[in-house]
């Protein structure tokens, strides 16, 4: 069984265009990328030879989640969690040097992941299982001076996603967006931020789970309102607080999806009650940025001129100056990939099957922040948008069952 | 300001003792440690020199968050996210230079983080910053030959509480307890355990934001039900399904709550409908083999002998042979810290302040899964639970509002 033909056959192209003999990695987002797998507690290895299927090293009770993936002969398990299991720093050490004996890879060039100082958690993301320097002193030992960082060719091969990836992120944008609805019905005048953040992660947990077939899902959601909390809602953190949704407000939601291990970054604003002229103004202005930013992403086109022209588009609506970050950046192996990125001075180019996010929003002290976001596939004819979300202006109203929104025509 | 006097006092001996001139952190988990300031995004670095406050470094936008723990003078922002920004790992390693010149540690001996490998994730749980291979080198750049990895003395250090970081695993124990208080509203038969799930994290995050004054929890909730799904519930990862409970399934809830950085790690077990003779009195031999190992919890009983007592209480009542895993472990700074650990062979020792989990359980296939886990503190005068909700057995039941509950008396 092979997960993805189109990915494995890429894969080994790449492994002999960057001269990487084998590729032994641990980081669950990149797991997922070489196999199919995406590891529960992040303790899984995988090793890829040269013209060989890939080979999971697991611990035991992910037997199930692995050989959806991988053939069972492509699978070892290592005790974990039980009173009599040897320490699995031990387990693996032996494992990877029993692979490096069947693939023949003694004094051959292995790539692995020295330098993803930001990463995806696991399944299991209230922990996280890293290299630090014991492991990557084990993968000396195991692979000798011939180890090297491949981290630049991970991230620029993951860019470019397949056809099976590409369904696999349709479906996270779909599970998303029973959070996005969530977030209409419940973002009424009177409701709590973090209760709002509640309600949709709650939707796609609880609603996702079991939706055409999904096993894994999980949101991260970020609800930020009013004058004050929401003008600085583009910074790198967010943060629900107990404030309550005052009439006028514009109310913004940042929401992580994760499903099967294929990410999702969408946002959404809206204003609680009614919009006055220069909330509408704002938020049309956003939302022609967006779309011209979007008109931008084909092929060969630099990350610098699509942040450009979202600049170009606020500017001439005069809301140039409101607008302090990029436009945009990868997505799919992880929220945010570093390849490309929609800001100045970002050459690298556009290439087809890449999957980006378009975001650019306004934000002033004394008025909120605006910001519309989704996710965008890139083809040889033009952009495919994979959230369909609706995005004219929502003004939620509190009703008797706290439950109705009013969409714009 | 100082913001936990009793912990300064400790991290000065402690460097002093261990020889260690400095200590250089940036994982969230010891950002906090060192200084009370829980990171948002986690790409805050900590420099803490013998004799001297904690410095922060820390991106722009979190001024409060590091305000609210240290003073202004400890504290300088560097620029991210901004499309003028320079690089983070740049403008970090500026910024440590300066201290190490200010602090004179040309040549001395600076602790670092080098072997976490188990790590909690930052605020923004959905992406974790890390030191891989890049930022080591920059620590032996500025530091040079005499940084040291101080993994060893962090944990242990990190095993005793002080009397104020007791007082925040108490409050992260009772946020916990909104959570727990949904699950045995929710897990009655007919439910489905993701819903059920996704309901005890709305609860923690939706009424816990604003509790007493909280501004930043999340919970992770996992639900596994029934005689197969529950019996494999002690594995390293746990997953909520789409399964609905059924009358008679134990429903066993493992539930993780992050309040302001500080972990608590709960379970509970109820039965859905009404519980036979055989799940009455595996319970009860859990309870029992539980309330057996939290009897042992004094200072210099060793880990193993804490295992022991649990051990032998199953096996007087005839469950010996299902309980697979160790008995507990240490909580706090993360949901599973290293030490102690309550398994055969551990023979470090308890001491006054560690708060550790104590969390015996019973798996067979086709029976289930039953566990219970409190949260408990060692002092001088024996053990102290932080965890306070009820453990009678309960037996939920679908109602008209599908919303009550029958407690045991």
């Amino acid at each position: 069984m092979v997960w993805d033909q189109e990915r494995a056959e890429r894969l080994q192209a790449g492994l002999q265009e960057a001269n990487f003999d084998a590729l032994v990695v641990r980081l669950p987002e990149n797991v997922l990328f070489l196999t199919g797998y995406w590891p529960m507690s992040g303790m899984s290895w995988v090793l890829l030879a040269r013209g060989e299927e890939p080979v999971v090293l697991a611990p035991v009770g992910e037997e199930e989640w692995v050989e959806r993936a991988v053939d069972p002969h492509n699978a070892t398990y290592y005790g974990w969690g039980g009173v009599s299991d040897r320490p699995p720093d031990v387990q693996v050490q032996g494992l990877l040097t029993e692979l490096k004996r069947r693939f023949g890879l003694q004094g051959k060039r292995v790539g692995y992941e020295g330098s993803f100082e930001t990463i995806a958690p696991p399944y299991m993301s209230a922990e996280n299982h890293i290299s630090e320097v014991p492991s990557t002193r084990m993968l000396r030992t195991v692979f000798g001076s011939d180890l090297s960082d491949a981290t630049d060719q991970l991230h620029l091969w993951r860019s470019r996603k397949t056809a099976k990836e590409v369904v696999a992120l349709r479906l996270a944008n779909e599970v998303a967006a029973l959070g996005l609805q969530a977030f209409v019905n419940a973002a009424v005048p009177g409701a709590k931020e973090a209760e709002v953040s509640a309600a949709v992660e709650a939707a796609i947990y609880g609603q996702g789970t079991g939706y055409k077939g999904v096993r894994r899902c999980r949101g991260w959601a970020e609800v930020m309102s009013g004058p004050d909390e929401g003008a600085v809602s583009w910074y790198q953190f967010l943060i629900s607080s107990d404030r309550r949704l005052q009439e006028g407000d514009t109310v913004l939601l940042e929401l992580g999806t994760i499903v099967e291990g294929y990410w999702s970054d969408l946002t959404r604003t809206v204003v609680a009650g009614t919009a006055d002229d220069r909330k509408r103004d704002a938020y049309s202005a956003v939302l022609e940025a967006q779309q011209a930013a979007i008109d931008m992403l084909w092929p060969d086109v630099t990350g610098a001129q699509v942040h450009a022209a979202a600049t170009r588009s606020l500017q001439a609506r005069g809301w140039g100056q409101y607008f302090p970050h990029g436009t945009g950046h990868g997505v799919g192996f992880r929220y945010h990939e570093p390849f490309p990125l929609f800001l100045p001075g970002f050459q690298g180019q556009l290439a087809e099957g890449m999957v980006v996010t378009v975001e650019p929003g306004v934000y002033e002290k004394g008025f909120g922040g605006i910001r519309i976001e989704d996710n965008v596939l890139v083809t040889a004819n033009g952009p495919v948008v994979l959230s369909e979300f609706p995005k004219a202006l929502v003004e939620t109203q509190r009703t008797s069952r706290n439950r109705e929104t009013r969409h714009e025509d």
